[in-house]
């Protein structure tokens, strides 16, 4: 059993990057953007409407505020700033997702506040403090052995481990950053392939071809790529061709 | 029986406008701003905090999305995003809100937008409907007379017909506008004395001197000009003393 | 002879609407954004560098301050910031024409603001002024009849007449608003005969059918839409093909 | 002979700061916010118009992108980006500096970005990169020692060390960071004298009483706290009464 969580929402204003209609009929979860690194009010709305007919878990992308940079730059933030404005986010998303007859189910950093979530403890915890703040218990996606996860299950949160099949791990099984070489797998049968492994033994190959435990109950796909959607559809079929039961992690 | 409504939390990020500390221990309800013409998320969770302690009505204080203009610059929105930006306002000050023990108890326009939305039907109306998607039938705080009020009322929402006394009016029992010539009421006593008879007697001199019969179940005072808190505790005082209740309205 | 222009640069950053590198293959004017509407440094600066090369004109495409409703929506701003803000953005872009050897040679505004400025005397004037403040006495190029482009004689700023091939006409030679039906010519022949009619014998039919007198130097060609770029690069082969020589204005 | 710089413009639309009016009466050296951290169009255009007629050099005080947390906190930013918007806010400005008979004068970086450029040598390249592209050969104000003053001399750019009369000096001569016990000096006698010590033998006391050479060529004093124009005046005074001549440095 594993849940599909990908990207969603994440235009602004004119502009659009996901064809979040297509990526909703495939995934199970959905890391909808509060506006913060993307996603204006309308499109959050529209992306919870969709979510909740299909029946589609809603999650809160929480990101630094960063629409320049759609998230993708760390940023020095006093805790006490970074606590609000996750919970800020997280409540913007709620009003949309209850309108919609559902509920934000999850939260998730997005970009450079992911990254720095896995070692910075003092971001991680932030984060966290603002997951309590909202005050609904929220479980919180993540690497597995970041900071952020074992501070969620120390504040009494549901940790939520996922995993990339399109992304390069190094030995220590932490993701290869983006701008290295080999950071993302780009033939479109291995990562189907990593995927439906991922989902049966919990183990990917690293970049050195060493075979690394990685509990994930959630994989990432993506959509913001031409062909990404067709990827993760059949990433989809193939997980569920192999016996794995695609469904939400809640 | 008469409320005290002001703007607070008008700041963002470096900068200050009010004294929040001391205007909430004056008024009965807080007009808290929301992010789009000021206020940051650390900013709101205080005055959130600071207003449950002392009992003072949280309200939504909706805005254009205008940090430049302070929301004073009148925008022509498409009525969907209108509705879905007061929406997500509301929803992101909920979460402070209810962290500290409260709830957001109604909601009221600012600037550009609470003056587009006395005549402006489809403006007025997109208001609503952001107000009924956040889905809790919270009243609506406007100018009586206003479309603002008739169309919370024709929603089925509580609609509170609010006064200023520091405000000269029109023979028509609108608000002369602020560009204009004795637009503002200026004589400290003279605010104290009008809000007094406001409060007893529902009328108000125009600005030529006829009696304007003006229900008003909320009396909003100001708190971003120097000596404003004073006046707004002068004024409480003297209601007090003339032996009208102050007290939220809801 | 005739101009053609295009908007370039209409991204923001993670977002991509133009195809830059194409357009300027094909126009002779790039109206480039300057971050009000749309379009970051970098990629101001890299469609400056891609311009100079090509020899295409670099025009500042200035805005009313929204990215979140692309400088589509018209906002009531007090003349004195508008006219500052026209400056602020025709210095920022300077700065980028000249590291590429290049300069700004004309300006335009962009969406709601250039249509507010084809009959909103007091807008008009404010952009007029900001083209004043810039100092460089500049070309403004805008709708014919335009108080803009009157406004721009007046102030001794060469006035640049442009036409839309793609977009119909009514009786008074305006534009059909944009939402309104048959706004927009999309059948692509139909476009390049147009524009071949209009830049031969300055005439256009009106949505009715009359042959309108559209004094045109420069046609607008639009690269926001799938197909767009391969319909502006047939405009200008059949503009060529039929002896019209395709050149910038100034 | 000392120049006195302050940060100035530092408003940014309904949000007042600094009393520039006041200031610039005591400075030879305006630092104006560009409207990345602050600075709105307007003011930066009054701001200039103010020094112009005072013959107070216009500097840019150019700044991450971030208004709400006033540049003050340090971003992860590819050096191409950050190249880009140090220029456009270079260019943004002297489109105001000339409009006033003046001209952008110098650069110097303001809070998280200066602190950072420091030690980071790939963004205090940065910075001079954007400087080097706004093309002008600009001075570049800084801390002496950090890389952004070597990288300017390696450009071929007049490198400008300042010191701090109100700030507390490691042993090292750099500066106490601001969350630090002591790292002000809020004795304003102190705060004279450390001034006057200062331009007249280069040496500052650190934080433990040793005797530091800082050779400045500029002193900067704040504007933006209570008392900190009268303790500014003070200042220049008593420099004027110990033979120190007060000028800009160019």
């Amino acid at each position: 059993m594993i849940d599909l969580n990908a990207d969603l929402g994440e235009g602004f204003g004119r502009w659009r990057l996901t064809d979040d209609e297509q990526l909703l009929s495939v995934v199970t979860s959905a890391n909808v953007a509060c506006g913060f690194h993307a996603g204006d009010p309308p499109t959050m709305r529209r992306v919870c409407e969709l979510a909740a007919e299909r029946g589609v878990r809603i999650g809160a992308q929480v990101s630094y505020r960063d629409l320049a940079g759609f998230g993708r730059r760390a940023m020095d933030l006093p805790p006490d700033e970074l606590t609000a404005e996750v919970a800020y986010q997280i409540g913007a998303l709620e009003v949309f997702a209850r309108a919609a007859g559902s509920r934000v189910s999850y939260v998730k950093p997005h970009g450079a506040l992911y990254n720095r979530a896995v070692h910075d403890e003092e971001q991680a915890k932030a984060v966290i403090d603002g997951v309590l703040l909202a005050g609904t218990g929220l479980p919180v996606l993540g690497l597995p052995g970041s900071r952020l996860l074992a501070l969620a299950e120390a504040a009494g949160l549901p940790a939520v481990p996922e995993a990339f099949a399109d992304r390069a791990y190094t030995e220590e099984a932490t993701l290869v950053p983006r701008g290295q070489d080999g950071a993302l797998v780009t033939d479109p049968e291995a990562v189907v392939a990593r995927s439906v492994t991922l989902a049966r033994t919990g183990v990917v190959a690293s970049r050195a071809g060493t075979p690394l435990a990685v509990r994930a109950r959630s994989l990432c796909v993506h959509g913001d790529t031409p062909g990404a959607v067709d990827l993760a559809r059949r990433v989809r079929e193939r997980l569920e061709a192999s016996g794995v039961r695609v469904e939400a992690f809640t």
